[in-house]
């Protein structure tokens, strides 16, 4: 196990720290003014701070680090893992600028790995040159999306179409009109193996049918900055059977494949996320005196900043090792890892919000911090990919399998 | 100590119980809706459901139920208590309903008590009458608002008028055109006494410099139902001097009388919205069935709805025995009661919505349901009025103080 | 809901006060030394120190205070449980001493409620006079024993005898030698419908059969002072048909009325132990000066101390209205606060608990004071009667009964 | 950061869990039952089964591997946790069998380090041969040790001697009679520069004045099996000068040199204890049916399995992490991280230990399991070598530097 940061990392990090303080940072609440100011407030990508921002992470090589192989950076996740934490010091900014944002970085992984020729060129491409964004929509209201077999929405073939019915909502990115494309999760064929059941499908913004019915709001949030979260119908939207992606009955294992680099990218990010709470907590308590001496001198905010810092410790090691072990023996090797930090992460950074934004006052849940977003982002976290209950449950289940076998190989030996 | 509720009040709550189904559960879509399409959003007051409601309110007798003595309706704070947290069922609608919504409750408190004729009739008499609606300005964002002697906003008396200079933030209510009258706190006397220094002042919204310049956020609502929370800029703003509450340097002691009523008023509705969300949980656990079975067969979800309950039961009898406290002996008599709830309150009540919402999954921090609103309100109570760490202190103090007396009585006897 | 003490009670709170500062606490560390030299440490009725207290309590009208109706003091739960909460600040010695110790107090009030003229002549009377101490057997190693209906020792009739075999443990008071009656929980017909398997029944210390096998321990406790908690074989142990309490079948329904009471008196006591905990926090901390200013000065102590008083007074008020529900709706009636109280209880005692030994460093832990040993019981009250979770389960089905039903009138309103 | 095990560690580790599973656990209950049965009980280093255990385990090498350099193992802490977490496996047991044990450890660590010659052929040389043991005399009960300075005992040069005057408690070790020598931490000079006045000195267990005076418990235990905890009277007690290690003033320095690994060895040891935990809790949810079904089925016991697992996952990899740094940084270098472990283990560690004896029942609690004894140990490292407060205090305040010196590196850039 050795986390050790190579040379090509300290280097990008390097880089990277340098953008985000003479680029990130200063541009945060232009950027934010600037949404404000659209024509539409969801389209994001066509903001003109992060044009400039896109185009100066570019020509520093600090693009699409996330994408393993040639078609990306090439990093492997631990080489990954410290600059995502580091764009995550900037939620609503640096991962798009580098363009690094969910859910745009699933669906190139999903193209790049399992997309055909034809639906890479069409999709993947633009997608990788940051011209068009992208959604991938599974999340339904009627069911509980934290078992995907649950997906109700089905894709039935006629011909030479796949006819798409179904309601989804949640769906990150959505309501931004340069969003393109949609990755849409439904069922082929609800008789087949309950895993079988489910494939995935592209389906072009502009499709017949397809309805951009609301936008989802988390806590009070639109979240403009990475394209909302939309209500969609489709009603008998048809698309090109070679829209499939990978073949019919695929869809829950591409999902499957999907999720371990979604959440541990998650994770690195929140971790940012605490990073930076930790510092705006410690700079407030230094600062501010309501009784004659800095909150930095009180023991009950002293403890707090002890225990965030003894909690971000903790969880990125996790992580790291999680990378590690993806890296070195696969997404499925790493499973009971990836569901640990899923679980862990978004409470203990949530937690440490909660403290950073206590010691700010009414500034931390107002929109002059950084706090309160990143607050409702890693909130909305304890359920997206499926609720902290179903992971504990899975992992506590394979511990008590490895601890039966564990039994049993003593019992007879 | 006895919490029975008597006949009046049983009747009351009857009256109310049956206005909730009647008129306020069955409009909160509507009047949700409607705040979005007034002129002003934060114009609430004049929104048709709700002008409609308080009409049928006040013609129940539901109306100024809040105010004791003959300008209201005359109820102790245990009648009172149990009728509040009904209305904090249905936060967005039912206290304006009835003319009982903070901060326009302690407004009228403070001027029933210490506003002269004058004043009562020009700003008490049409708030009582629900034409008008009140801000209260006293957080500063330079300033530790935890305490109050903090406060640096001038008032500064030349000939026949006072001169008022200062920024004043999360002034809630303020947003509202029809928010016409600032009590706004400052110092009229920076070199007196500590607890002296500070005066309480009447501002028309009218009056020359005084600058509504933003609306604060929190957890992204701009809180439209109850006219938001301002920044306000004051600069060299003239009022006459018989626009001052009480005299100079009665300021800090007036806060203090309008903080208990206020403190309770807050931890009855929380417990009324706590109660909704244990009613939400439960139905919601009953109908959804992510793995085949209802979520209220599983541990998990039975221990969050059963913790709930206790300490919604604890927390309510808290509440009631410092209601009790405060009809006996005073708000003064009370004081360490209305520390500890308004320190239990908020913690409680937030862990209850938390695990509410985490039945609800993603719907649970939308605008689909009561309870990410409701998260976000209960959260800013944990420092409103001061944080809970400046109560848990005094609390600790008053404590310490205690029981040292003990010991010294022991050690004489 | 009416919790104010009365005349009478105020009487006994005052003369039970006296009686703890001037003959219990000055007694304490010479009771536990005492105790250590007897010839068997467990045979604590037998401590001159203790019987010197307890001639002394009955002269006092301290005797019996548990025990309603005629038999007793007379006293209802309201009554009695300020008293309870004032004798569990000193655990060891305040309730033997007034005869107020489990497992005798609900062994007592089921031979009241439950015995025959001949049982009550054999084995309450003494047990009233404090001549012969008692236990109750229902714990089995083998079972869990949450659920009652589990026990697994038989109770066969043979003639005009029953035969009875079975393993019983942590049997408390089981080890003192004075312990001369056990009530003993079995089946008498494993095939009857559910809760009708069991019975109860009254088998002497010496019969034939029954071997006390060893002490069972709590943490590192023996627990001498209340007889310490036995591993019980019984072997074809004959008692006459006579000594069945009530009749076969019923030995479910007289464990459950028996419940209600025991659970209350423990948590009533409980929050006397962590007044004195507060008491011993607050008296460390202004006395010990780690860096040079006392503990007291400290935030972190300060938020304890503060947090600990705001949890006891909820707990209590919750105690109260359950007492008060059980004298006025009777124990079946407040079923849902008995298990409320009886999860609340133990977990906010041992957190107050935890905190006074931390303020108390090592001393804390060791002989030299109170806390470790209350932790220690606190901790097993976590699963005596049941582990918190079977109650937090029913609790929570009892929730969402209510709730459905309010939802059905509701929907047919 | 490289934590992969080499190939001599996987050696030794299989090596250790060989005779764990052939020799400790096997023994753990007659090892328990000889304790008792010795002439003195705290005598644990002469029980026979030890004897044997230790002849075996040092012949299979696994002797003295806490000790770094040519006297011991020679291992590095990256080598040695593994094999420390093992042996906490068996608390009581394992680190005893070899010479691993606690406080003839950081003892011996002491003596390699800073001891003279003479010193350590007296005394280093049969600690390491098994043939005595040691006891660390630093905590007083007058003064709050969590600050090493506050130490009160005199040490006070005579001639060739130095007198040494105080009383010590909860001195572990000190109960057995085969604990020849003492280091004894005093002040030689109280006028000194605050961190200058103490020193530390050898004092062998026969010197006249020296006595022992009781046994401390903790939680009821009176750790036989560890030579108890001794509270012990120097009265005027004489040894030659060059009895005194380093020389006079080095005390604290010495003392802060010997704390780094001693701490990270208790966490090691900690997180095996917490394995073993898991462990048993796995097996009993699988075997206990309460109510028809195990109770490794039901939601709750789950997400306690989940968490424990999770917890003691992310505590590994900090205490490793730590370890790694002392092996490339030193102790100094690693400071912040030794003080988060400490800080994070025995909470962690302590709720599993919880979580486990709720699953457990009565059992968890009595001599009949692990868990208890093990929650007393871990519970008593909260405060063993300062409070967890005291060490939240300091990493906040190197924190609040760190990002003090940050702040000001980015202004200046």
């Amino acid at each position: 196990m050795d986390f050790s940061l190579d040379e090509r990392t300290e280097l990008l990090k390097k880089e990277l720290v340098d953008f985000m303080y003479g680029h990130v940072y200063p541009n945060e609440e232009a950027y934010a003014k600037e949404l404000e100011s659209l024509e539409d407030p969801y389209a994001w990508s066509q903001a003109p701070t992060l044009l400039k921002l896109r185009a100066e992470a570019r020509s520093r090589g600090l693009w699409n680090l996330f994408l393993p192989g040639e078609e990306g950076a090439g990093l492997t996740n631990v080489q990954y893992a410290p600059l995502a934490e580091i764009t995550g010091r900037s939620r609503m900014l640096a991962p798009a600028a580098l363009n690094c944002a969910a859910p745009d970085t699933g669906n190139m992984e999903l193209l790049a790995q399992f997309g055909t020729q034809e639906q890479k060129e069409k999709w993947l491409t633009p997608l990788l040159n940051g011209e068009i964004r992208s959604a991938f929509a599974m999340t339904e209201p009627a069911v509980a999306s934290s078992d995907a077999t649950n997906v109700e929405t089905s894709i039935v073939r006629e011909g030479d179409e796949y006819v798409i019915n179904g309601t989804k909502w949640f769906i990150t990115g959505a309501m931004n009109p340069y969003c393109k494309i949609f990755i849409v999760m439904g069922k082929t064929d609800p008789t087949a193996e309950r895993h079988k059941q489910q494939s995935q499908i592209l389906v072009p913004r502009d499709t017949p049918g397809l309805t951009v019915k609301r936008a989802m709001r988390v806590f009070g949030y639109e979240d403009h900055y990475d394209g909302g979260h939309a209500e969609i119908e489709f009603k008998d939207v048809r698309v090109p059977v070679s829209n499939i992606i990978g073949s019919e009955g695929e869809g829950f294992a591409i999902a499957q494949a999907r999720l371990g680099p979604g959440r541990i990218h998650h994770c690195m990010r929140a971790i940012g996320m605490a990073e930076r709470a930790i510092s705006m907590m410690c700079e407030r308590a230094d600062t501010r005196t309501p009784f004659g001496k800095p909150l930095s001198d009180q023991g009950v905010v002293r403890t707090w900043i002890a225990e965030s810092r003894v909690r971000v410790e903790q969880l990125r090691l996790m992580v790291m090792k999680t990378a590690w072990l993806m890296d070195t023996v696969g997404n499925k090797g790493a499973h009971t890892e990836i569901q640990a930090i899923k679980i862990a992460t978004p409470a203990a950074v949530e937690w440490i919000l909660d403290k950073a934004i206590q010691v700010h006052g009414a500034a931390g849940l107002s929109q002059d911090t950084f706090l309160a977003g990143a607050f409702a982002g890693t909130r909305s976290l304890r359920f997206a990919d499926g609720p902290d209950e179903v992971h504990l449950n899975a992992l506590a289940r394979s511990e008590l399998k490895r601890q039966r076998a564990r039994r049993e190989a003593r019992a007879n030996a």
